[in-house]
């Protein structure tokens, strides 16, 4: 069985939690029944892997997830990586043609793709495997998962089916409706559009041909970068005579929204945090060091990060997106495959960083053309490398490193450290990469 | 006129922006007219010296809070330094032996004592003239102010006076009641407890003889630190038979909670923040650096320091107290004469503060014995001493300290500095103090 997990993107609705390299995917909020918390990638990747068929799972995210994909499901995971943004339909056809020219699945059979957000049980999956087989049959080009509306909610596109069979053709799409709309369509028999769909890799392939112009793996992603952002929903299904809908109605609970995600979560207070006795409803969800005190709150939720504070009614923290855009965008707080990089102060010509660097990796290998930096070791071992030379290192030790000094370091043990940049102008784009590896191997000591 | 003012305790009910160092009464939060905010401490000093009449206003504070005193008030004020915290009758004995002793006031004079901590208009300073003058008639031992109550609220003691008249005396004292017994009282003609008091130098002295065994400023201070917690209203006001009270009927308004200091606040934003327009009656005071988004939320208070969060309902926001006492003490941001300290990061075995000095300021000349430390001045420029060296700094230099060494620097410019403290028990009672004149005598280049 072939699946195409849509990573999905940078996820302001759970701002501060989500930031545009931290997207809600990877947040660890969902506590497993040994205690370890997981993220709705890892939740969903390893219900996918426990379904008991053979599943072909491949991870279509953007370039800047990469490193926290491989963090949290491995570095055996299969990967379409997406050089930039683009939504979901060339997401779609570039992983499409990844199955197709480099896993070599054939062009025949089905696909189906899922978003990784929401929180299901078994029966989703069963519903998965359905819906493939039934694309396989080709009765239609496209089968996609209605799923049976719990509540005449804003925050889904609805699909209208021809009949109420359990599986039925597709009379019309509704984008999100008001809730006095939302009724009506319920009462003609709607569905809400989970944006889970199958088809057969050749008709997307078809489609990628027909809207990009190429559907080639090798030539999709040379191009990506001036492909339209479309998402699929527009680009092929809504404008697609011959799709059938297929009735789900197990759990199915969208991840998207404050709300959604405080009432799955099974905790009220993940982190530091106090709620006193008089509230009720109150979530907390806090990454800072520091605590948080709630007294005499109902239905709220709160959550802090490096990058800001929420606090909102459960009801109204869907709609927090157009006050999070005026935001400063910088992230305070960034996973990378080896480790991690929390800003802890910003002043004009300096900042201040705390780096994690994991057992065993290493940053990247890169110099900086305005600024000079300094490490300072605080717990932990490894080497340095600095233009070419190697450089044991220990808590207490001091690092300098002027403008242009290309430079890396690699922890023996878990190894964390104060980077402080000093410069008139400290910017991420000022950045040249080097080959690690080559320096590694290069290297004196 | 004499006046002692009562500078006030670490104030843990406006938690997260007062800690045990940076009480409630120094928190910069009250716009002028001209744009500038100042401090209650700033606020009723500023008035006491623009009632029109001579006053000699004292300012009774602890040893802690003496830097934060002189730094919002000048040099030129007034100070009797509590060696440490004994609550308010010791606090006004000693204050009373400081003006006979010190300052050569004559015991037959009175005095008024008052607390920092009322928002006020004009109309009670009058009220505190009128009362000095009715202590000094001797009528009465101490003269008491008496306001009108304005709700049956269980925030205050109440004064039951012997009848309605402007001047009454003392029937009896009600500690802090329940809403209901206080509607009684008020029902009886009680008053409010402002805990402003006016007596006689002299009989406060012979007070201070008979309870703590001494009344000269020289001994109590000397003795402080064997003196028993108590306050005025316990140890002397319950007891004293012949007490007056003085109605007050003006403005009058306690910041001791968070919800009478949001009302008494212009701007509903203090700080960055941003409050949707389905909410009402929030206020933000945000001492981060980061925003706090509130969304659908009603007559909220939410503030944030490098010391925690807090959202609370106005209403409830007075019984935050015991959530705070169980929380680490460890103020994450202190003001100093000198400038200020942020702790940005603790680890094990590491600690990592930014800290800054004010144009010509010094730090404490110091060392520690269990712990290195390392500057990277980050702004400005100045002069560091190590172990009586002087070395020019400026941004980007590094200064390193073993144990033991002793250090301080000396701004030329403001000048900001991380400090990086590596050891296995980081504490702030390792810490040996030189004397700093003499070592800026001594220093060579």
């Amino acid at each position: 069985m072939n699946i195409i997990l849509l990573s999905g993107g940078s996820g302001k609705r759970l701002w501060p939690l989500s930031n545009e390299i931290r997207s809600k995917q990877f947040l660890q909020l969902f506590k497993r029944r040994d205690g370890i918390y997981e993220s709705m990638l890892q939740r969903v990747y390893n219900q996918l892997n426990n379904i008991g068929i053979q599943t072909n799972v491949t991870i279509a995210a953007s370039k800047k997830q990469i490193s926290a994909v491989y963090a949290q499901l491995g570095n055996d995971v299969d990967v379409c990586m997406e050089p930039c943004r683009k939504d979901t339909f060339p997401a779609i056809a570039l992983s499409a043609a990844y199955l197709v020219d480099v896993k070599k699945v054939k062009p025949t059979e089905a696909v189906v793709v899922c978003p990784v957000d929401p929180l299901v049980t078994n029966d989703y999956f069963r519903a998965l495997i359905a819906l493939q087989y039934q694309a396989e049959l080709e009765m239609a080009n496209i089968v996609l998962m209605g799923i049976v509306p719990t509540a005449p909610t804003d925050k889904y596109g609805y699909i209208l089916p021809a009949g109420d069979k359990k599986l039925a053709s597709v009379k019309s799409f509704k984008e999100k409706p008001t809730p006095e709309m939302a009724k009506e369509y319920i009462a003609q028999g709607a569905l809400w559009n989970g944006g889970v769909f199958a088809f057969k890799l050749q008709y997307v392939l078809s489609k990628a041909k027909e809207i990009l112009g190429y559907n080639r793996y090798d030539e999709l992603l040379a191009h990506y970068d001036s492909f339209e952002e479309v998402s699929f929903d527009v680009a092929v299904v809504e404008k697609e005579k011959s799709v059938q809908v297929m009735r789900f109605s197990g759990d199915w609970m969208d991840m998207g929204t404050w709300d959604a995600l405080a009432d799955a979560m099974s905790d009220p207070i993940l982190g530091k945090g106090v709620i006193d006795e008089t509230s009720s409803g109150v979530q907390i969800i806090n990454e800072m060091d520091v605590p948080i005190l709630a007294v005499g709150l109902h239905d709220v939720v709160i959550s802090a990060s490096p990058d800001g504070i929420l606090v909102s009614d459960k009801d109204t923290s869907s709609f927090i997106k157009p006050f999070v855009d005026k935001f400063d965008s910088q992230a305070r707080f960034t996973e990378k495959s080896w480790g991690s990089i929390k800003i802890l102060d910003v002043e004009s010509g300096s900042q201040t960083v705390k780096i994690t660097l994991n057992r065993g990796q290493s940053m990247e290998y890169e110099s900086h053309a305005r600024r000079d930096e300094l490490w300072v070791v605080i717990s932990g071992e490894g080497q340095a490398i600095l233009d070419g030379k190697r450089n044991n290192v220990k808590k207490g030790d001091i690092i300098t490193m002027r403008a242009g000094c290309k430079h890396t370091i690699t922890a023996a043990k878990e190894l964390k450290m104060i980077e402080i940049r000093l410069g008139e102008e400290i910017s991420a784009d000022d950045q040249q990469k080097y080959d690690l590896l080559a320096a590694l191997n290069a290297a004196s000591m």
